[in-house]
């Protein structure tokens, strides 16, 4: 069917791009196929609506599979079949895993693990990202292929290597130091200042000349933990600027936009994403659904916020997502009926115009080859094609979603640094774990229907009502004066353990704990006391909370709750400080599911922030254009709910009221007028 | 007592040896004791009934204690003076552990783990087996052996090395690397079927010279599977290279049988024993009860039956097995009370006419010194010594078991490539395992007093009425047509979950799982269901399963039993499809014992295979000449049992009926006239 | 307040220090701060009434930032304004961890784990004992300091090093080879010894020449138990050879105490300390409850009471403990109200008469920075502090405890080497270990209120009545015959599991088990009958064990109870023998706590040794001088409790009556006239 309504959206996801409809695309590896099944391939795309491809993103070896030229020919026939077909192309630079033969004859470019042993092909990503071969033998097929198709009719966007730094973001090899040791005389200028930024004092760890410094291999006791705060931050840098080094060739030759496909997820740890967007011509996130998290499908809507985050709101692309399993957990779920439907609208709901799969045809042979594609292994005669044909034509019937945006009333504060420094060792509990903190309290928020933005520490945060900021151990003054501002502009701010508690050195904020926040909360901490494992502690409220207790001396603070019991018994355990026209909490322990939403619930309407009370499973986003907002209700259960939308269901043509229920599992996407209009 | 019967056994062990005896071996190590204990020791096996004894098996060291010549003159007098005792000699080369010189001098022997750390001195097997060197160095050891002792009367049997790949099997070192190059140049003839086979057009791997193929070393991400698969053909096969290297040397010198002790037991995977079988001149296996397994006696019984599936149903010989606890294991539980006699008859029962055990005297020192033995460190003054003498003792009055014959009516298939390659990487789940699929079946027939023959795939199967074929992930299109001819020539045939999925080269079978089997069973696999840790299922039979499931379409098969709940809901989970004389069936999870149990019953039904309901602690077994059965009745309970087998026992001396039971802990072994005889 | 008491202390913890004094220390990082804030510093600790304070404990990289000479300026400096305000100090020698430099210059320096791979600097101690390069280095600081500071007027001790062995005991390097080798020769002689000793005929481990011999480096199968005990013993000399060395260098200079901080904890388990304390000139030890244990406080007093024997019974001192939470747990608990003092008294009570700190001032940067500190980050305004001012006060208090003696007349024989060698691989069970049954031992003797010396195997043990020998696995002829000799002149000794098997060679007593006690006990183990991991067994006393159980048979012995069930069902478990005077009693389970709490109490009436039975959490110890008691209650309880001591209590200086309750959480210090004087 066709919607009886015409939209104008507010910008594509790419300037120049065709609007109006949500991209659905995929990844293809041509290699992989004789070419007699290109053509077969290419009339089933045409059949399901594919209109964005990504190819040559293992390239490499076939183009180059002994040193010397390179043989393009291939490429030159798949390209032009595609574009002949009408299908856009997303041309990967192929840098990201280098042929065997680089191994052998630079067997220097592999990358070494912190206890000195190498990682070797086999795998992919088998290169070190400080090597200046590496990089030379790289950037010689990237100037190659921007020079012979920066130009071709069939390329859509430049796709710069691949999840890089998925594997190989660290290493510690012989290059990697000097590499280091570049990046810190940037940072710091002197070895007096380095020295002092580390505490090189302790222990006996004073550096007397730049070669002294190392990356922190494998040591026998706990290391220094600003040193490897320092090279979370230059590995980051670091592929950050291989990164520039490709997009600067490709921008050269062409002007069709650069990006890469992020990894937004719970297991990538290593890139500060926040300092990569800018440096991306737009947002391209891959993301799987992680069973071995407790809730699968929370962290999906985490890091769909975090991901518009990093495009500033502007509309991104899932790059990389799957129909159902994945080949690389323990244990590799299919998607549940409905599923993948409920999946992708989980991401279009929260800022995704496009959506691509790994991978159009499944492999035979190799690491994934038990991956979900879009043509599975028992072809067209199976489910597996039947759900991509009707995922196909449900995306259809969304187009008047395109280029409307998210408008969110909370943020969260989202640091890779302080997720890096957080967790390091030597802390006083390795139980409190940073993204599983910030994941809880967006998932408390969720359950009440409230859509939260994730933003970067130092982002303005004046214009939200609600702002939480989960365990951000590590501040800069910016970051501490933004959400002090925030409360005093009248935000309620939630602050929770062990944040502020040290500067960008890693080194303590002194007088008390939280150095940083010390005077917007009105308490100091004299002591952590976290608990044993198992253990849980009882709040005067009736909560509960676990991992984490302090000794609270109030000095200006309403006291909401104090402890009835454990090692912080009678010390406050959550506190209220009026602030200008805001207000400023802290939370001293990691509180159980019905404390947290208690607490979130208090905190909303402290805000004056609405709530919806859908719960754990069930997700409720509003996109907006000037004139209209869209609500997406994802109903995950195996129940049917009610939800108070009313309006034209673009999913199923039929126009809904308060009343109609949403069946389990189903979808819901309520297009209606908006009646605050120029408000 | 001595039997009353006369029997003339079929064929002895080994051809010329003398019959009618099972033989009462150990291995003895001299070495590690005074010549002056070398006297008492062997009055003492005289004593005991000890006719074959295995020495030098750690010789090398002594032989050879630095570089140059041999030094034989403790090995002649201890040689001499066996002999004289009339005691034959299993004669070691000595080869299994090169003395420490050969690593200082020749450190590049070593071999060296997948993460490039090296394997030293100080354990056994620090040998790399693609070692130039370390194999020169062996062979001239042997060659000495050989022509010294290869006419020797003493010597009754060769023993090549020791537990060949116990430790050493997989070394990744540059040896390795270009052995292994060969290996793949002999099986694949060009690079570009390598790269073919290996998929290598995934992930950029594809090899421009054969100079870039190297082992599976140390990856940072999921690495090739078919790279992985080949290195584990190639290292069963260096190992079995070099094994031959020995033998030829011996069969140069010596008209002695030629043999090895394999490990055919739960924790050594790497050697496919079904391409060692044939360079055996008889079949010797070292089995000890593994309790880190959840049933070690069944899986004595599986080794059991395998070891003989590699005799080809001729007899065999339990080269090494313990009197009580071992000494690797984390907890190593003496026997209990009867369960020597137990064990030992498991084997016999099973096809063995050869017993000997690790060791003779318990060590004093070194890392085996806490194994039992039959003379243990209390010596003959306690409880151990006499449980020896009581084994020898009834091992005597079995002597018409000498070779007897088993027949089984059941075949279970099973494949150490189908092993290796099941437990790979990357897969659907980590929670399906090779081996405890094979053994659950295994087990289940066991205590329906069904014998199993373990026959490898490819094996003409239309002798049988009953083929398990668990889990067999890979296949080649012999091992499939024999499959399917089992069941049109009228056999039972079962195929369990993944199975017939990819052929020898880990490349999928195109057009819906399993593809090797879609036609024989008549459905087919859209997609695998697999489940999470804990989880299981209910099945419309009453039912329950676990790890796995499937979603699957009948095209041409009964629905035994479907999925009530759980991710393959609705799906059939139990399919029975007549073909020929016989039947197909698919079973798509893993049944708890229960349910197994009661499938294993239904098998046997449609098989005509008749159960003796005996259950899982009792072994009933039946070895036949031309004229007789003999059927052991192992007992592990606690408490009495009755069985249904009348006739002579020849361990008690009485003749027993159907209504004689037998005691908690018992064994009993009936001979009687065969009723089908001429049948 | 102050004591009407005037004791005259037998001996100070040093000859010629001032007496009369419970010394308060700390360690004191000046080179982490501005010289400011030492000022600020040195005034608090007057304030505070700091009298001993250790510096230049990591000092090297300070003082030598570059290869070349020393800057020992802010080191001169610190050390005037320390003695202007009268405070003594503790003077490191600063080697415990060189500076970066060394690594870079002499990389042959880094310790090598046994797998070959490098421990680098970032940490601490990243150094290989055996370095030739590093001694020479850091005698040469050593050198320099002794000739500066050998008659600086406020040095009161010299610190060698620092916690020598935490991290770098065990190295595996090509030097460590050589030292390895050098140790062996002067401990064997000749190479045939140590071909004996080691049992090499075992697994063809026989060495030919001594070049051949290495250190333990990682093995693919167990490696030769022999030669690990033997590398643990080296180790643990190689670090006292360093000791030495750098004890010779200040004594040739320097009249003033040497010594270095011993680590008596669960966690350290590389050093003999037996061998190292003649080498001291006190015995200081550095301590912290670990919660890693099931009883952290257990631990606590199990470790004071070692310490004790380390000195002989002389007083030491803790030279490191710590105010509240420690930084190098998974959980670093902060201490409870009241649990500072509890567990300061808890080493005074067992013999401490210095109780010093780490650290002065928390850092504020580096991998302690969350460690606790006399003065924390919270300054002066907060808790922390104020418990550092309450404990200085008490310990002012207790000056008369001063000198006094603890006398005990129960005695645990405990042995690294034992420790080292009950826990080596391939033993019957991996589940029994060394520590935790010591551990429980003495755990269910202070939960009666016995006292326990903590000897080393072969001191006479003829003055005690009760003698607890826990697996004391391995032995010395001189061991075995004290033991014997105890029981012989009147005392209760018991033996427990897996005691007396092996000789120092780790070689097997012939005869049956345990050889060296089977005389004493009157009976032999014929077989080890461990238990599976959760496994229990009931005795006939209704006593339940675990773990473990023997086959044993009685020869001359009163069974007092024998198992009921389980392997070794109707084997006596535990017996008692008359011998001499005295009695031998063995058990062969490991107990549960009621049941081990019985037994206890059963050997202190066969003992005669009264007992006070004040249960797991209440430490009673009693010092004397020639003229009084002072016994020292402590109630870790959160309920108030009953203890007969009647006097004055220090603490509170108050008089006491056996009538008077301790309050929850409290410390009371009795000190009464000796009824017994002259006794």
């Amino acid at each position: 069917m066709t919607t009886p309504l015409t939209l104008t959206p507010e910008q594509p996801l790419v300037p120049g791009w065709a609007t109006g409809t949500i991209t659905l695309g995929c990844d293809y590896n041509p290699e992989q196929w004789d070419e007699s099944v290109w053509h077969d391939d290419i009339a089933l795309m045409r059949e399901l609506g594919v209109d964005l491809v990504a190819i040559n993103i293992f390239g490499w070896a076939q183009l180059q599979p002994q040193p010397g030229p390179f043989d393009f020919s291939r490429l030159d026939r798949i390209l032009s079949m595609l574009h002949e077909a009408g299908i856009r192309v997303n041309l990967g630079t192929g840098t990201s895993s280098p042929p065997p033969w680089l191994a052998r004859v630079h067997p220097e470019t592999l990358p070494q693990f912190a206890n000195g042993t190498l990682a070797w092909p086999g795998g992919r990503q088998a290169w070190c990202p400080s090597s200046v071969v590496f990089r030379q033998k790289a950037i010689e097929l990237v100037t190659a292929m921007a020079e012979r198709y920066g130009n071709h009719p069939a390329v859509a966007v430049w796709h710069v290597s691949n999840e890089l730094g998925c594997h190989n973001a660290l290493c510690y090899c012989d290059a990697s130091a000097r590499a280091f040791r570049t990046w810190l005389r940037a940072r710091y200028g002197t070895l007096d200042a380095l020295n002092s930024a580390w505490g090189t004092a302790f222990w006996s760890q004073r550096y007397g000349t730049w070669d002294d410094v190392l990356p922190p291999r494998a040591t026998r006791s706990a290391g220094n933990p600003a040193q490897l705060l320092d090279f979370k931050r230059f590995s980051s840098d670091e592929l950050l600027d291989y990164y520039r080094a490709e997009a600067a060739v490709l921008r050269e030759h062409s002007s069709v936009p650069v990006t890469t496909n992020l990894m937004v997820t719970a297991h990538i740890q290593t890139l500060d994403y926040f300092s990569w967007a800018p440096e991306l011509d737009f947002i391209a996130n891959d993301h799987y659904l992680d069973h071995r998290l407790a809730d699968p499908l929370a962290e999906l809507a985490f890091s769909a916020d975090l991901t518009r985050g990093l495009a500033a709101g502007q509309p991104w692309m899932v790059m990389e997502t799957s129909t159902s399993a994945v080949s690389w957990q323990p244990v590799n779920h299919a998607k549940r009926e409905g599923e993948l439907l409920r999946t992708v609208l989980g991401h279009v709901a929260r800022g995704a115009d496009s959506i691509c799969f790994f991978q159009w045809r499944a492999s035979r042979s190799g690491a994934e080859k038990f991956h979900s594609a879009l043509l599975p292994h028992s072809g067209t005669a199976g489910q597996g094609w039947a759900q991509s044909v009707e995922l196909s034509s449900v995306l259809d019937r969304l187009n008047p979603v395109v280029g409307s945006r998210v408008h969110a009333r909370a943020a969260l504060v989202f640091s890779w640094e302080a997720w890096w420094a957080a967790e390091g060792d030597s802390h006083p509990s390795s139980l409190l774990r940073y993204l599983p903190e910030a994941h809880r309290y967006h998932r408390a928020l969720r359950a009440l229907g409230i859509t939260v933005d994730m933003v970067a520490p130092g982002t303005d945060l004046t214009s939200y009502d609600l702002v939480v900021v989960p365990t951000l151990y590590t501040v800069t003054d910016a970051a501490s004066v933004a959400i002090a501002d925030a409360a005093a502009a009248g935000a309620t701010v939630l602050i929770t353990p062990f944040t502020g508690i040290v500067d960008e050195r890693d080194t303590v904020i002194a007088g008390g704990y939280p150095g940083a926040f010390r005077e917007l909360l009105g308490l100091t901490i004299d002591e952590f006391r976290p608990l044993a494992a198992e253990a849980t502690v009882s709040l005067s409220s009736g909560a509960h909370g676990s991992i984490w207790t302090d000794a609270v001396r109030v000095t200006d603070a309403e006291i909401v709750a104090s402890y009835s019991d454990g090692p912080a018994a009678a010390s406050p355990a959550i506190t209220r400080r009026p602030v200008g026209s805001g207000t400023a909490w802290y939370v001293s322990t990691v509180l159980d599911d019905d404390s947290l939403l208690r607490l979130a619930r208090d905190l909303a309407a402290d805000a004056g922030v609405p709530i919806v009370e859908v719960g754990y499973d069930v997700d409720v986003v509003t996109r907006q254009t000037d004139t209209h907002h869209i609500t997406f209700i994802i109903n995950h259960r195996s129940e049917p709910i009610a939800v108070p939308y009313a309006g034209l269901d673009l999913v199923s043509g039929e126009t809904v009221t308060d009343a109609t229920p949403l069946p389990a599992g189903a979808v819901r996407v309520v297009i209606s007028e908006r009646s605050d209009r120029g408000a």
